[in-house]
């Protein structure tokens, strides 16, 4: 049973790590816990060390009663049946995630799209707080988001709201990962970034990142690395970047354009990092290309406050709700 | 004092000709009249032709009761001060219409954007009837929208959402008239339609598009001739008209991705005369660009069912609310 003073326990499910903290009912995160998703190991050893992650955080809060456990995880989800669709990052397909935690954890496990929960908890507990109407922007190796209309998440009627990576902005700009050209996720998610990057440097331009990356063990362009480059002022990338944040700029511009939002928030690897030295151009280039001026200092586009924790507090704000409105309920009678 | 059975009079104020007719509570519109603006004569002469129509309406109605007027007006609009802020097609700026027309009519007068009224009738009465999500895009000399969420119009913060003509779907495409590149106005509005027509006629395109419009004693490309042109099968015409669909459709997978609505409806006068000859071809390009495939036959792209009357109804929908929520109000007080 439910009741205000309870704990969430909330779990970022990613493809290289997990998260998990316990969440107050103001949206304080607490107790956090950490391990590598290992997801080439299976889905079953997966959800063993997601129960066992839990379970220490259970231990932490000692006597005080958890009502729920709430994840996101990185792909489509259904979230009425507690099932993973599909997360590629995960190579999971059909996942009864929520049956084969509740089994573990003696509570009611509720799950939905990682990128969604991130939304949702900047909204609740914080770049957004107090807004109707908030798009929130998650850059990572692809772009997702979410978009708040009258304070709740706006889900759409197949539930597949917010896919805003696939927005295209170059129509004859490069292939997408979906199969159209120019979505603004070709054109500044990480994997476009690196991919730009790679590009300018077989060209001839000077860069840094791949002894960066040779020295970190790393074969892609994490965005640790790319806030070093950028930093040490590194000639290509900084270039490649600043193309990235104009375009991000015009597509902030078309949704303010269409939502007339209070705030537009950044989140992801990349803005958690760098924060106003991300957003700033970002912003700059989104007020020049606005159709109305009007009150443009009311026009925020910010970056994430909550960071890494945003999704785990996003999971277990919308479990709150749906505990709140349902106070007997497990997962399986709350759709 | 507004009962239910009261009627409304709906006004569609154009650059070129005025609508007007009475709205019963069901949204039917009757008692229809039309004179054309003369916009050239200014604002007062327009304001008594419109007094002078409105009276002719009610004076069909015979002894029903007028609740209110409620129009739509081309251009910014301040609905609560009730003045229009600027109307380039009228050559208008800042003209308190709602207290010029009250003195005359004897009844609270409303007004709001021309577009955005169009979606709300077609919302209310229309092809969005009883949809939750809802878009409208309405292709005429630009391009305008309105965007229904939780089943009500989404104004935004500082009330100029649904700007949709200003979403840049080719960074590098021609120029549009806010400044930018590549807007799907600058791409698919009838102007520039008759733009790339115009250019296809230069490099020695076929087409009788000029002296068809020479004959009817036009300067402009109209919705009629295109209508025309397109059943005579004119060949630059087919060919430029097929890529303004083809554009409308990436930017309606572009409107679905974001907010996955149970319908996107096209309305003005070139989805009015076309009807599905003109929404089909941008379904199948919508349908095909889509990231979720999910339910696809759920993700309706439809014309106008109202055409000219629905900014007429939706008018009268946005009048009859105010006054529902506010039983004593006049204009003033209801903001």
């Amino acid at each position: 049973m439910a009741s205000e003073a309870a704990s969430i326990i909330g779990v970022d499910l990613g493809g290289t790590k997990i998260l998990v903290g316990s969440v107050d009912a103001g949206g304080k995160v607490s107790h956090l816990a950490r391990d590598l998703t290992h997801a080439e190991e299976g889905a079953d050893r997966v959800i063993a060390r997601l129960a066992d992650l839990i379970d220490g955080v259970k231990a932490k809060l000692g006597s005080s009663h958890v009502a729920a456990v709430s994840l996101g995880v990185p792909g489509g989800v259904n979230s009425e049946a507690g099932v993973v669709d599909k997360a590629p990052n995960l190579g999971w397909e059909n996942v009864p995630l929520s049956d084969a935690l509740e089994k573990r954890v003696g509570a009611p496990v509720f799950l939905d799209n990682d990128v969604r929960v991130a939304v949702v908890g900047e909204h609740a507990h914080g770049a957004g707080r107090g807004t109707h109407a908030m798009v929130g922007v998650w850059v990572g190796t692809g772009i997702g988001g979410g978009i708040i209309v009258d304070g709740r998440l706006h889900r759409g009627q197949r539930g597949v709201a917010g896919e805003i990576g696939h927005s295209i902005v170059d129509r004859k700009g490069p292939k997408c990962n979906c199969g159209n050209r120019g979505c603004i996720e070709a054109l500044a998610s990480r994997t476009a970034i690196e991919r730009d990057l790679r590009k300018a440097i077989k060209r001839g331009a000077k860069s840094a990142a791949l002894k960066r990356m040779k020295k970190e063990g790393r074969d892609t362009l994490s965005s640790g690395i790319i806030a070093r480059l950028l930093s040490d002022g590194d000639p290509a990338l900084t270039k490649v970047f600043a193309r990235a944040q104009k375009m991000l700029g015009l597509f902030t511009a078309n949704l303010i354009n269409l939502l007339d939002p209070e705030v537009v928030v950044f989140g992801g690897g990349i803005a958690e990092r760098l924060g106003e030295d991300f957003v700033a151009p970002i912003r700059a280039v989104a007020h020049e290309h606005l159709l109305s001026k009007r009150d443009l200092a009311k026009v925020r586009v910010v970056a994430t406050e909550l960071g890494e924790v945003a999704p785990i507090a996003g999971a277990a704000f919308l479990a709150r709700q749906r505990l709140a409105s349902h106070p007997l309920a497990n997962r399986a009678t709350v759709g």
